[in-house]
């Protein structure tokens, strides 16, 4: 993981995001519609060349990689381009999860572009939001990034395309290790559950590196 | 899962392919884009108002749910908004599995909108991967969908953003289960495997019910 110095103020976070949310809710209709649409392909061939044109616009000036997870100077992280809940990712449904000690909850609506089978959720897109919402869920208790060591999704049965809620709680730790246990509902109650082993890198630099790392950005 | 016919041949299928898959590569493009572009606020605003307009002309005749799965008469499958493998879903990287006898492959490059840690792929976009892969091996075996019961994914270490490989293969079955080993590799060698149980859904149609409901499509 690196990390990047974006020297911004919370006003200055809230301004940038007033322009890039609508932005990437627009894409993510966008995304849906292209699913869905059943218009002629004269129309469709007319909206990828206006897409293409677009796209070309955004690329005169971007970042080499991916978006990663820049930090204000107080630690404030922004990782808007995470594939789950990236507030810049069109991707990402995106999760906004909230936390509690030990407890994190989120809600999404799963439209067209999360299928699996017709009707249904893709198995593997619960899979994703739980992933990220173990990795959260286990920073409430030691607020150092996890990575996930093990992850287990057990599907109980389909979940309906609609609204879906998350509840991640940690049951247990043992030394870099966090276990955390994780539920899916849809309309109709649990869908799938899982457990996941979260481990804190050993070599993870603490608060006082990463301060340190911070002041050192040019 | 519902089952929806598209009476077309072979040159239909093409043909429309030749239209959407275009296209959701072009969103696709769009999509990395949004993430990575540092232009103007200006530029962000104006890239908005165009996607929006390309969206509601796309919406002008649109399909009531999700894409589903629709067949033709001899049963070729059209997962087209799939969230892995759709040709036609934006979301999708897309995978594209490559089948032999209990043994599924498939390759992709996961950009931006893939990550999680800076750099690195998102592990959840990962399960969503095996998922679908560990999904479509069990089928080499016997010719019928088959649900995740099951998936336990270990992460061995962080997975590069770029090209990553995946390997599924089926290692036993019992009754209606079916067992499957799956391998993720980046650049530099192994860094995910996952284990899982596939089940055949016990009430599931037969290919003759299926040609029969088909059949019964007005």
């Amino acid at each position: 993981m690196e990390f990047r110095l974006e020297d911004i103020d919370p006003d200055e976070i809230e301004r940038r995001l007033a322009v890039v949310e609508p932005l990437t809710d627009s894409v993510r209709g966008l995304i849906d519609a292209v699913i869905r649409s059943e218009v002629d392909d004269a129309v469709l061939d007319r909206a990828r060349a206006r897409i293409d044109e677009i796209t070309a616009e955004l690329r005169v000036h971007q970042k080499p990689g991916g978006y990663g997870t820049p930090f204000t100077r107080d630690l404030r992280g922004m990782p808007w381009g995470n594939a789950a809940t990236g507030l810049r990712n069109p991707i990402a449904p995106p999760l906004r999860p909230e936390h509690g000690a030990g407890v994190s909850t989120g809600s999404v609506h799963l439209g067209a572009a999360y299928e699996g089978p017709g009707g249904l959720v893709h198995g593997g897109v619960l899979a994703l939001l739980m992933d990220q919402l173990v990795g959260e869920c286990a920073s409430t208790i030691v607020n150092m990034p996890h990575f996930t060591g093990t992850l287990t999704v057990r599907y109980l049965r389909p979940t309906k395309l609609g609204r879906v809620d998350l509840r991640a709680e940690v049951t247990g730790t043992q030394d870099r290790k966090t276990f955390v246990h994780v539920e899916v509902r849809d309309r109709e109650g649990v869908t799938a559950d899982g457990e996941a082993i979260m481990i804190r890198p050993k070599d993870f630099p603490g608060r006082d590196e990463v301060l340190a790392a911070i002041a050192r950005t040019p």
